[in-house]
């Protein structure tokens, strides 16, 4: 393969966009911002939602649709939303087009101007709740647990495939609670079934916490988050659970008879991920090679080369291991291609990030034998034809666990306990920072200046966070417990 | 049930509407012409969606994502297809909101205006065939094979749930290939598809046919499409497979080189259907009583309904049933709501297009037999409760085949062979229309005029329609094959 990426070493952004398009995951378009996903990327995005939404499922939610466009208006009514999200919408302002008078081609039609502006959703809880207003009457409407698969916008000015997009794909959970209990309850389980997705699908260990008050999404009382290590040493936000309080309710005036015939406003979370998933799951597994994906998540889990091309007896075994494999519900590709060589595909392949490899050629057959190559290590084994099925499905099982293992050792490695700021600096300022476990005084004002001073936030205060008797690593004050701080996405 | 609906004899619209809202399929929005979809009726499109979507990948397509944004200049660069959109286009002009400068709430900020005005992609054939420019470049890049799964937006002056809304999911396929001859044959497997998908899946039937070069979709050279006839007879679009040439091809100068070295222009077709599919599936099957679903796409096959509650022997019978039923992969729900008596919930089942209703009553338990009413016919049946989930397979199954017999029947009572205009005028007069099979010149000069005094159109020169001389039924010149006339959704 002539395609070359740039080293994690060399050049870690260059690398993370190399492999972006080099593994044909996604492009930019011509659209300022806006991303194609391509239909490999795109593959791996269906195992992801196809996984997220059964759980949502298990967990006793459903789907439906709201509007792409929000009036104006309805941004307005809850102060901290709009103050969050008014400074980066995509905003339409008329409904139809006319041929220029001068025959320069088409304008906007003056005349067809909206009375009220739409927004392009970049979230839907105004417009969420503004329909739950007559869907909630009584306490037997409650509770509403609706999620809803879309598009978003967010008029972002720096971008980056996957990981920040003008428009990126999402889902958003929006319920609704008779109780506060109930409702907080509700956005921890959330947190939850993301940390599992993240863990047992992506293979991408994460740090469950809540974010500070200054880091929290507009509108939210609390909001928890799932928190990765990337390979650069940066952590990603990888989704977001918020309890919302009687916030948005208040802002639309959803209320709710109780038991006791009384009337009181209703209790809200939303929760959200994104295609920004799939930057982390890059980022997490990939190498110089190219992509790396979680046998669990890959489009095509094994693919075989035919050595140094298709033949009847090559053909004949390929064909009974393809069988063994869709039987055990394994994918599994033949590549019959006769223009390329073997150690083209193989390269190819590997780009693409398919867990497993097989290689069938004649000679290995006549012993039997077939070569099976993994890879997330390059390993490579000589394994009987008969059983090689057996042995590739619980291959495919140790590859999940290997990279979730070697991702949670990388993390270990790359957290830090700090307990002064010269220490702070030396650490955030490695090419490989991480995470570092610090004290902190809980005020605003130290997190603000640690991020002025060091370009570091505080991710999240673990839900595990022990109470620990400390002093801030900054101000020096009292603090009961450490907080983790990273360089971010 | 308080809740009661308009009869299709009294008032036909207001039928449709009462079923979309009584049922909870959808509702309107506080965005004028954009539709909220419900949970309902979200999961009835996510079961057609799933189904369409592996049909699609069997005929070997993928998806992708391309942007919600086309930039303004795209849409112009074919000239019929910015003709057919531009008209009813939403306009982002704006990126950015900011306080009003007199405190009197939010506003467009005008220093955050577009240099190039973006359109809410009504159809995506323009930033598509923009990005097929750099994915393809040589005969091995044939075909390509895309679907997209996506809102689209058009400014429909009137709107109704589901049939023409401002905003609508669908799917847009969106195919190139290195021969006319290919392109046209996808554009007409998909048609096939299409029909497949109405037949058997919505007990829809339809007529395949091409439109008239009046009907076509912009930038078309041929749209094929299905046409469904509704209770009222009215004919419903359900579905269109266009062979679009190489006029997107030339407006974006996507070009590849063919075997022998040689550029050559790709040739392309698009195809889509819509949520407007739900407004087909509700006026073929649905009566005075409600929903009627067919089994295959119904989110809910089976209600179990307790009488008059349920209780220990019961709930072991229901158990007992479900078990047999989940183990066949049929969907069951068990109502063991206490507050509501059975005939409330039979009602409300009934509403909602349940396909099979199982009433457990004591005193049938007594003689070892449950009650089964079927919601096409309303026939109730007593079975033995030992076998009744094989009973209600197989009655699954004839639901299906009796929903899409009785469409059939329908269809033919309601189609006229006429061969003079009074006569077409008194058919097209009728309350219940239907098709009318009629001889037509071939000329745009007479559809239009036809239209203009019937208010029926073209609907389509069905595939199989015969050669048969005749003269047209409006200015008797010599025509070889009848088409097919209706007033339409």
């Amino acid at each position: 393969m002539s395609k070359v990426i740039t080293s994690r070493s060399e050049d870690y952004s260059k690398w993370y966009i190399d492999i972006v398009k080099q593994a044909n995951l996604a492009d930019n378009s011509a659209v300022r911002g806006c991303m194609v996903i391509k239909p490999y990327g795109f593959a791996i995005w269906e195992n992801m939602k196809s996984q997220l939404d059964q759980m949502f499922k298990d967990t006793g939610h459903v789907n439906a649709y709201f509007p792409l466009f929000i009036p104006k208006s309805f941004l307005s009514r809850e102060a901290e939303h709009v103050e969050g999200f008014a400074k980066e919408c995509a905003v339409v302002t008329h409904h139809r087009l006319m041929n220029a008078p001068d025959g320069s081609g088409v304008v906007v039609d003056p005349s067809a101007r909206l009375e009220e502006e739409l927004i392009v959703r970049p979230t839907s809880e105004t417009i969420i709740w503004h329909t739950y207003k007559d869907w909630i009457k009584s306490y037997r409407d409650l509770p509403l647990l609706v999620n809803q698969w879309a598009n978003v916008v967010r008029w972002e000015l720096r971008t980056r495939l996957f990981l920040r997009t003008a428009e990126f794909l999402w889902q958003e959970g929006h319920t609704a609670h008779a109780t506060r209990e109930e409702a907080i309850e509700e956005a921890k389980q959330m947190q939850r079934v993301y940390a599992q997705f993240a863990e047992e699908y992506m293979a991408m260990p994460v740090i469950q916490g809540a974010k500070t008050a200054n880091e929290r999404f507009a509108g939210a009382e609390d909001t928890l988050t799932i928190e990765a290590l990337m390979q650069d040493g940066k952590a990603l936000q990888a989704g977001t659970s918020h309890f919302l309080g009687q916030n948005f309710a208040k802002a639309f005036d959803v209320k709710y008879l109780n038991e006791n015939n009384k009337e009181e406003y209703v209790w809200a979370t939303s929760w959200g991920v994104s295609t920004r998933l799939m930057g982390g799951l890059i980022m997490t597994h990939s190498d110089d090679q190219g992509l790396v994906i979680p046998p669990k998540l890959a489009p095509t889990q094994v693919v075989i080369v035919p050595i140094p091309k298709p033949g009847a007896e090559i053909d004949e075994a390929a064909d009974k291991v393809m069988k063994a494999l869709k039987a055990n519900g394994i994918t599994v590709q033949y590549d019959t291609d006769k223009k390329k060589r073997p150690g083209f595909k193989f390269a190819e392949h590997e780009m693409r990030g398919i867990p497993v490899r097989v290689g069938i050629g004649k000679r290995d057959l006549e012993k039997g034998v077939v070569e099976i190559a993994r890879r997330d290590t390059g390993e490579k084994v000589q394994v009987p034809l008969d059983g090689s099925a057996d042995y590739i499905a619980k291959l495919l099982d140790d590859i999940q666990k290997n990279l979730f293992d070697k991702a949670v050792k990388f993390r270990e490695e790359k957290t830090t306990s700090v307990d002064n700021f010269d220490d702070f600096k030396d650490v955030i300022s490695q090419d490989i920072p991480g995470f570092i476990s610090a004290h902190w005084d809980g005020t605003s004002e130290t997190e603000l200046k640690i991020k002025e001073l060091t370009k570091a936030t505080i991710r999240c205060i673990p839900n595990d966070a022990e109470e620990e008797a400390g002093s801030c690593v900054f101000s020096g004050k009292p603090s009961s417990k450490r907080v983790l701080f990273a360089k971010a996405y």
